[in-house]
């Protein structure tokens, strides 16, 4: 048993925006009760992270150090077509995850307490994004 | 054709403790022969990480990585309620992975030789942590 | 429904291989409209990653990037068994993924316009590498 639907997103920019419920409401009318739920973003430069749910100053951390590791404007980046946040925003997108498979129990995401699902947009300015969602498995 | 279970353990603060006996035993006991199989961490302050299990410096070579790159009591992170270790946690988290789905085949898990699941704990202090094992395919 | 294949490459040393048309055809050939297909990299030194398939200088930056964020020869390691690059290999490949799950629906899989699936061999030296690709779902 397959139920298949892409989510939209208007992101304001660089920085997180929680998307379980959108996600867990797919979970709930895909009249799936054991199984997976695979999150798939169709993105480069954009990132879907479980991140804890409960204190924002943890995203706001994980933005400082993502800008230690692959700041923008680097001059050892060659690729900025798009800007100086182009090539750290690839390079984010490789080091955090895009493809979580997350179980389905009870016909509800098996999330931890403190889990949340974030899509983490790293480009500067708003964008479009695009996050599949695949659930399997049975009654 | 699904099993799902989820894994139990209590860590003995930070450090790797290898998981590949327990998942595959649940893979021998599920009957699913041809498949994959979901594994996912409910937490935000560990990790699941595939790794080299022939030589234990690898993974005590890692630990000394993810300490250069996120460093506990670092001065630029603010979120600290539960100690030094506290926003370290939840960025390696970040940086390593906690779902993986790895292939079954023959009623085995499809890892390389080289290859172990390892439960990477980053909080100093002992936790217990839970793995959810999602077996799907056929017979 | 389930197709199982192991893809076969050889590397030409530290770099990207883009394998997208390779796990296409899997896609293509099993049957499968409306499932996932989940892929594996049975190593622990060479990853698998989503990246830009446009510009080329977006993997050329990824791999400065990784050669500062985990440099060949770190004093700080003492895994060196197979060269200076042993265990920057091992952290390159926890730092980026090694399984990915993509949608697919209509048969095709459901990348995003600028997402290709890059082989990334981490070591200096050409490799055989096996990447297990299961597709699951319904006709």
């Amino acid at each position: 048993m397959i139920a298949q639907h892409t989510l939209s997103f208007r992101t304001r920019g660089r920085g997180t925006t929680e998307v379980t419920r959108e996600v867990a409401r797919l979970v709930a009318q895909s009249g799936v009760r054991t199984g997976t739920c695979a999150l798939f973003l169709q993105h480069t430069s954009a990132s879907l992270i479980l991140c804890e749910n409960a204190d924002p100053s943890v995203r706001a951390d994980l933005e400082t150090l993502f800008a230690r590791l692959a700041p923008d404007g680097d001059p050892a980046f060659r690729h900025d077509t798009e800007g100086p946040d182009d090539m750290a925003s690839h390079a984010r997108a490789v080091l955090a995850s895009n493809s979580i498979t997350v179980p389905v129990a009870e016909g509800r995401l098996l999330l931890g307490t403190w889990q949340g699902l974030y899509l983490w947009e790293h480009r500067l300015e708003p964008q479009a994004r695009r996050l599949v969602v695949t659930v399997m498995g049975e009654r």
